[in-house]
This record gives structure tokens, C-alpha cells and sequence, in this order.
């Protein structure tokens, strides 16, 4: 399957890949030299920057920020990451980015990397990370707009903590 | 005072940092410039390769790896990271390293982020990584020394998981 | 015009995105996050990762390497840089290489990045780097595969240096 | 030698550790694990990121910026990179850096990475980088400041390009 890199996939790609149905937002890339390390395969905090490079345009399409001059600032607070399995250079992979559950001023985001073959689409390495709406000056938490709450429920069917 | 940079601290230097008594084994660096991002202060990412930095000569001082032809894989599982505080450019910091927790071939190692100032030493992040112990080969995991259980115990008061 | 990113593009889209008719090796990409410095430009020392981003595919697409377990070394001896415009986030390039020049067991490349807009291919950075090949023991230097310089010859114009 | 990194040296110990006596500004540091690629060695990348971590030190000792608000936007032009020997994991460098000529708002500075062991300074790498000075708002060049030309002449030894 020819499969556009660098830009939001529509969900009947994301299913005809084989992404499983609860991940409805992802993006193809694939691995670099430089994302290797000596040992010869991905090094672990290159993940972080993948996820990052998910993160950005999954917060835009979701509404919690038009990163213009006068957004919220976006800081993680916590993150955890279980690497399933090596890769190595040249391998394609789909990241997807969905949002699990959200409080007032913060919200738990989930990102997975699913290597892509002929014939599957495998889970490599997942995480999450807790996510908190700052203001600009640093003095004070934000509540999530109106809008992104309406995303992160309708579209990645998130709960509210309580 | 006067911190040798990249270099393990003897422990009555680390105490004189400030650093809590639970931590044994500590290097000092500085924050640079390419570790910034956008935001002008330290990626996410960057901390994992600081953890990194100090693994590695930990990991050698506790006898779980000589880094020699045949030793084993070191294979991160599974970890987890806490952003308290940001970092900017310049800020002289210790990193620490310990062992929580182990099993046959696999073990828990926490990792701390403290800013040195003047007058104190203050905790900005901190970190769990799971480790496993693989062969060469990838076939299997294999089990830790009994020298670096011996200093996980002795040294770091890690206890047996059972 | 949708542009396939992170793939080599026909000699065709190359020359409809406005691409100069020197250049026959190209693939386009987008400006990460993580690529910026703290001045919130891509930093100098992320256009090298860009450049050994078509440096790989182009020395495979010559026939200078297979980059099997018997492949030579290429190790870049000298390499220059000329930064003509600021890049920013999420804008797309074009990445381009070629073969000015060869010897017996060395090289010169050429790279150029152009920002690719709708109405036109801006010229923002260009580089010139000297490849040798040396041996996998690294006793010795190695020639160029005859495949090699056709492909340099032929498609990219190269002269012989004497 | 106990040699104090990432702080700029005294002459006099550059000269005990065998720096030449054409460079007065230099600090140590070691390879990091991170700063390899997958062929074992440092990449072509990260040196300019080491030039980098020499070159702000550098700039603020020669008066060039004081890096506050208002200072100018310090913009690379040009580089070239000259890659003598690999290096490994583990060792410690001396980054130096001066300038050697300049012009009325730009200036040319050179790097040096020399390989420390017990008995010698070996070169490694060396550089040089173009600079210009920009105003903040980038609609123009700004003048080298008095003390700056000052420090060029007379520590480096640097002329004025005609």
C-alpha cells in the first residue's frame, strides 16, 4: 500500500493498515540514521521526539491549542513509555495520538508506534503522558477549552476524572 | 564550591551538595545549548539521554556490565519520568542513579535530576527504567551477576522482588 | 501539488516543484519540532542529519554501497556549509544530492535544501561534503565500484579529478 | 592530569595539556553514548554541536554579546568542517576556539577538537564559522561592538578582512 508520510491519515487508512479502532488519529514516518544509536537500533529517547512529532498536530486537530502567540503554554508533567520491540534503520512506522481521560487544567494523552509491513501493523512501543495547560507568565494553571473537551470525548471517547 | 563535572562524586561531596543520603552515585554536568528547545528550556527528551550519561558509568560501577564484546544486552523495558520543574541553559545539575528492585535477569533503576545552586540541590525530575538483561544473540534474557547484586543490596538497599 | 514525502520523487516533480535541472536525487520532508534551537530556527547542526537523510538513499541509488556486512566504509573527510535563509517549523523541503567530482577511492557530494512554497523552490542551504572509502579494517582505502562512477558520470554529470 | 570540564581552561593549562600556543580559550569534555551513531563513532553531526558548546562561552568572554535581551542575533553563514580521526565513546576533548579575521559585522572563527591522552593532544576535527551579526528585527547587520575587535586583536591575534 502506498502510504502518504508526514500528514494526518485518514481513519479508513489508519483500519486498512491495521491499526486497531481505538486509535483514530496517526501519521507515517520512517526511521533515520541518526534516530540509532551504537547499539544499532532505535535509542530510547528518540521515541520522545516521534511521540512529539504526533503530539503537536494531534493538539492542533483536537482543538486545545492553536500554538499562536497568546496559546497556553503545553507542559508535560509525567510520561511513561513500554518498549515492546526493537527497530532498525528504514522501518516504516505509524504513530497515533489519542487523548484518555482529562481533568480541568490537564489531560492524560496516549501515543503508540505500530511498525507497518505487507501484512501487519505492529505494536512496537507504547506511552502516555500527562499533559498540563499553563499560562503564558507561569502563574497560573488554564482550564482546557470547551472544544478540545468536546474532541477528546467525542472522538477519542475520554472520561473526566473526578 | 568547586563540582567536578562528568566525573562519579565521592558520596561526602554529594552530601555536601545537598543530595539526599539514598543517593549514592552521582555525576555533575551542565545544561547545554543544543538540549533547549523552541521553548527555551530542556526537551523532554533531552533528560533521557541524561539518564543515559549516568547509567552507563553506574551500571559499570555496580558490576552489572563491563561493556566488553560479550557481555549482555542492556535492554530497557519500561520507564517512566516526572517533570517537576523546568531547566534552562547553563544550569549546573547532579544526576543520580540507583537500583530499586531486581529479579533474575531483569531490575529497577531510579535515576534523579537536581539543580545545584548555592544553596541547595533541588529535585527538577526523576525516573524509573526497568532493565533487562539479554543475550547477545536475542535468543534469551540472561541473569544478573551475583557482584552487582551484591552491590544493589549493599550499596543501593534494593530488595528481591519476588 | 501533493509531494510524497520521505521517498525519492521522480526527476518530473522534481522539476515541477521548481527544483533547478542540475539536481536528478531528491525527497522532500517537514521541518520538526525537535529540529529547532532556542532561537525557534533549525539549528545548523540538524541540516547534517537532513544531508545524511539523502546521502544514504542517493549512495545506494549510485551503486556506491549496498550497505551489506562486506560494504566499504564511507567516511566523510571534509564537508562545508552555506546557510542562506532561516527555516522554520513545519515548512517543506526538498532535499537534493549528487556527485561533483571523483578520484580513485574519494568523492565530492552536493546537497541543497529548498523550501518548497506553492509558486516556488528556495534555495536555503547548500553543502559540499568529500566521501572516502575505506576498508571495512580500516587499514586502507578502497575504489570506487565501476557501477559507481558510471552513475556519477552519467546521471549526475561528475568529472574526474586528476 | 586532572583536567576540569566544561569550564574554560587557564592558558596555562592548555599549554601543560599540549594545546597549541595558537589557541587561548578551550574547555574539556567527553564523549557521551548519545553523540554516536550506529557505526560506533561519533557522527559528523554532533561536532558542531561541540563547536557550539565552545563558540557561546567563547562569544561572552570576547565581548561579542552578553546574550540579554537586546543583544544582536548571532547568525552562521558558513562553515566548513574538516573530520582528521574518529573518535569513541569515552574520550575526553579540548574544544578550542578564536577568531581569526573580521569585517565590519561579521567575523570568521575557527575550532579545534583535540583528543586528550596521558602523553598527547591529538587534533581531531577543526572547523571554521563564519558569523554576522543581525539586529533582532533581522532588517539589518549590526556592528562588531569596540571591545569585541578589541579582544579579537589582541588575544587572538586576528586581522581586519579588507
Amino acid at each position: 500500500m502506498d502510504i502518504p508520510y508526514l500528514t494526518p491519515l485518514p481513519v479508513d487508512m489508519l483500519r486498512r493498515l491495521g491499526i486497531p479502532s481505538d486509535w483514530n488519529f496517526g501519521l507515517a514516518d520512517r526511521v533515520r540514521f541518526s534516530e540509532l544509536d551504537a547499539l544499532g537500533h532505535v535509542n530510547n529517547a528518540a521515541y520522545l521526539s516521534w511521540f512529539e512529532n504526533v503530539r503537536l498536530p494531534y493538539l492542533a486537530q483536537a482543538r486545545v491549542t492553536d500554538y499562536g502567540p497568546s496559546a497556553p503554554r503545553l507542559v508535560i508533567a509525567e510520561l511513561g513509555v513500554r518498549y515492546l520491540k526493537e527497530m532498525l534503520r528504514g522501518e516504516v512506522y505509524v504513530l497515533t495520538a489519542r487523548t484518555a481521560s482529562y481533568r480541568n487544567s490537564s489531560f492524560q494523552t496516549d501515543y503508540a508506534v505500530f511498525r507497518i509491513t505487507d501484512s501487519t501493523a505492529e505494536l512496537t512501543c507504547s506511552s502516555r503522558a500527562a499533559i498540563v495547560l499553563r499560562s503564558r507568565d507561569g502563574t497560573g494553571k488554564l482550564p482546557i477549552p470547551d472544544a478540545a473537551i468536546a474532541h477528546f470525548t467525542r472522538v477519542d471517547g475520554a472520561t473526566k476524572e473526578t
